[in-house]
């Protein structure tokens, strides 16, 4: 399946065929039966096992390759996949299988006055482009979501997960192969041309949406340069907000959580807002849990007057996704200051209130625009799992189409349906 | 309110001071409550019928002007206001009111294993821009649809529009003034500079999404050159297939009825299919039809056999939005060819299917990938109003977010709420 494209014409020719045969393929897949596709992802998973020294040492292939270009060891460290990552990818796909498939699912169907019908069908988007990094086990997991949402894919990991992601790739055809479903359902793209990125996110005839997975950078030049509909993600500059009425037992178990369960990921608090009347009380506190952790603490001045020693924030501090050990804390007047700290300085993605007063809760759940808000309950909680999506292909930051966690139901779009008996418009 | 730009910077200046007044009003009427909007929307109504004479008017004043400037009839007539047409508008705006809100609607909230409560709440998208031509009853339209699912609007209507946009923009700060709510909810745009669109899809910190209603140029412009998302409608290459398991009365019907019933709309049928077996006997009756209708038909060579002296269609025929008495004709083998050829030709728009076979009937709604699919009725049903969605701002081709006709609802996305009790993540 290795191309090697010599010129920039070879390159678009061989992305347009590409384009083409994923189109092709939607359709045949888009009507697959659901028993047919969850045979499929069954078929790739016990590939995936059965390949499994063959993927590790492909992978161990790709790591070589990586330690001996220099690469960071955060990046190395995402490529690895161990015996143990190759049983949970398999065991991914199977849940994907055990999901419902909401393909054809026709909802709100009502007679109108004119006698007709109408309701609508969930149906696949088409074509999926993804377009990610490092992580091998993208592979196996976008490609999953895709196909059980009816969907063609074309999949374009990172150069140094290339040995990784054709051993990934070459199960996923074994598993297609086995339920007569098209070899092009899933085509991973295995040219290192850093070119066959743009070609993908212009072909708008072939590509109905681009999901891109990795660092700012890669999403911001696809996000600017995209012809195509991209559903993304930017930052998680996730906010817990102690109102002056919380159980401070709750606020101490929450805001220590939304920090330290893990602080890489997206959905962990970067600022936290305290309410002036409790702060006193629920700052040293949380300080101390923080400080034993070993996390870095920035704060207002009046945070500092009770957390001394730790350093002064910045307005910078405010923006941060620290991805890191390290928070931003500031003490504010009330709800409606918080809410206004949020709608500045937020990302949209997940904020909380801990609070046991009704009205407050109501009109933050109410006001507050982001992707996830929530009462009494840890950031860390916004996840397609935890929501019970099943697998996610990404949280999107977007507001159109998909907010939030995505999983397969955000690969899906909705047709209107509309039943007559030889009704006519008058 | 008329600001005289000199500069491409003064423009800047005065679109991004447009943009940030809108992002503030939309905090505002995002959480407004349903109470007040709605009175705001019958003040508004109230105001146009209180100035139809001063609307009709500023409308002559426009006509007066496309005229001495030589402007195409049928965009004139696009841009008459009648008295007639100044009080349906404030009806279109009373039915708007009258319909249910849907923000805060909160949906699917379950509870998980982890012991939380997830759900989504329906919530405005933010800020939205609409560029349109020469109607100016779409200022109104807009400015109520927006207003109605807690948005800020943005309008930029035609220069040919320009004293009767103004007249109804006045209109539409009363009422904004009547019940409190922000000036800033509604804003018209009344530079005519052209190259204030271009600014317009360019804020994406401003704007979340671009509504462009006109001409395929002006949707295929902003289309390539927007950096906000948009929610476009291109082409309506709507097709009926008359199946030969149809009851050929219901087929004569609906066929004549998706033609001739308006000619000028997006979804009037453009390309007739039918099945082979019933050829003879349905072509040579609505032949007739179509003919007394005036409608010129061009044909494959199997329809010229049974329609001797119409003309034949050429390959572009399968492609034409004729919006016009034209219609083209073809005979296929079966469904299968029918599907192939409106996948090949069809635009997505709307496509009808006329058959008493059960499982084909099961196999069209599914399998053809338009944004309105039927069985039995005509495309003309493809509307807003007629699928009980209340007004529409437009019917969208687009495959994400919002697919056929974009009422109140389309103007809104989900966000999720989290309910729990002091819950963290383990």
């Amino acid at each position: 399946m290795t191309v090697h494209t010599e010129t920039a014409r070879d390159l678009d020719r061989y992305m347009i065929a590409i384009g083409q045969r994923a189109r092709a393929a939607s359709r045949i897949i888009g009507r697959a039966d659901t028993r047919t596709k969850n045979a499929a992802l069954l078929a790739i998973a016990q590939a995936l096992q059965d390949a499994e020294a063959a993927l590790v040492s492909a992978n161990q292939r790709d790591l070589a390759a990586g330690r001996a270009a220099g690469l960071d060891p955060a990046l190395l460290d995402r490529l690895e996949l161990s015996a143990r990552g190759v049983q949970a990818m398999a065991q991914g796909l199977r849940e994907i299988a055990a999901q419902p498939d909401p393909v054809g699912e026709i909802s709100d169907l009502k007679y109108r006055p004119s006698g007709i019908q109408v309701g609508r069908m969930r149906v696949p988007l088409g074509v999926i482009g993804i377009i990610y990094e490092s992580r091998p086990n993208v592979t196996a997991d976008a490609a999953a979501l895709c196909l059980k949402a009816g969907n063609a894919a074309i999949l374009r990991g990172g150069s140094e997960a290339l040995q990784s992601n054709q051993a990934i790739a070459a199960c996923i055809q074994q598993g297609l192969a086995a339920t007569g479903l098209p070899a092009d359902t899933v085509q991973v793209i295995d040219t290192v041309d850093r070119a066959a990125v743009g070609a993908l996110i212009a072909m708008a005839e072939y590509i109905d949406v681009i999901v891109p997975r990795g660092g700012k950078g890669l999403i911001e030049r696809i996000s600017r340069e995209a012809r195509v509909p991209v559903i993304k993600h930017l930052d998680g500059v996730c906010h817990v907000y102690i109102d002056d009425r919380a159980d401070l037992d709750k606020a101490v178990r929450v805001a220590y959580n939304a920090k330290t369960q893990r602080y890489g990921t997206c959905n962990t608090m970067e600022t936290l807002l305290v309410a002036e009347a409790v702060a006193a009380q629920v700052l040293p506190v949380l300080g101390r849990m923080y400080q034993e952790a070993g996390v870095e603490l920035r704060g207002c001045a009046q945070t500092r007057d009770l957390l001394p020693g730790i350093g002064l924030a910045s307005e910078e501090d405010w923006y941060a996704e620290y991805l890191a050990p390290v928070l931003a804390v500031r003490v504010v007047r009330d709800l409606d200051a918080a809410m206004a700290h949020i709608a500045t300085y937020g990302s949209a993605h997940t904020d909380a209130i801990i609070t046991e007063d009704y009205g407050r809760a109501r009109r933050f759940l109410r006001e507050v625009d982001s992707s996830s808000v929530m009462v009494n309950a840890s950031t860390r909680f916004a996840d397609g799992g935890e929501y019970g999506l099943g697998a996610e292909i990404g949280i999107s930051t977007d507001k159109l189409h998909a907010r939030g966690p995505v999983g397969v139901e955000g690969l899906t779009t909705l047709k209107f349906v509309v039943l007559g008996d030889g009704h006519v418009r008058g």
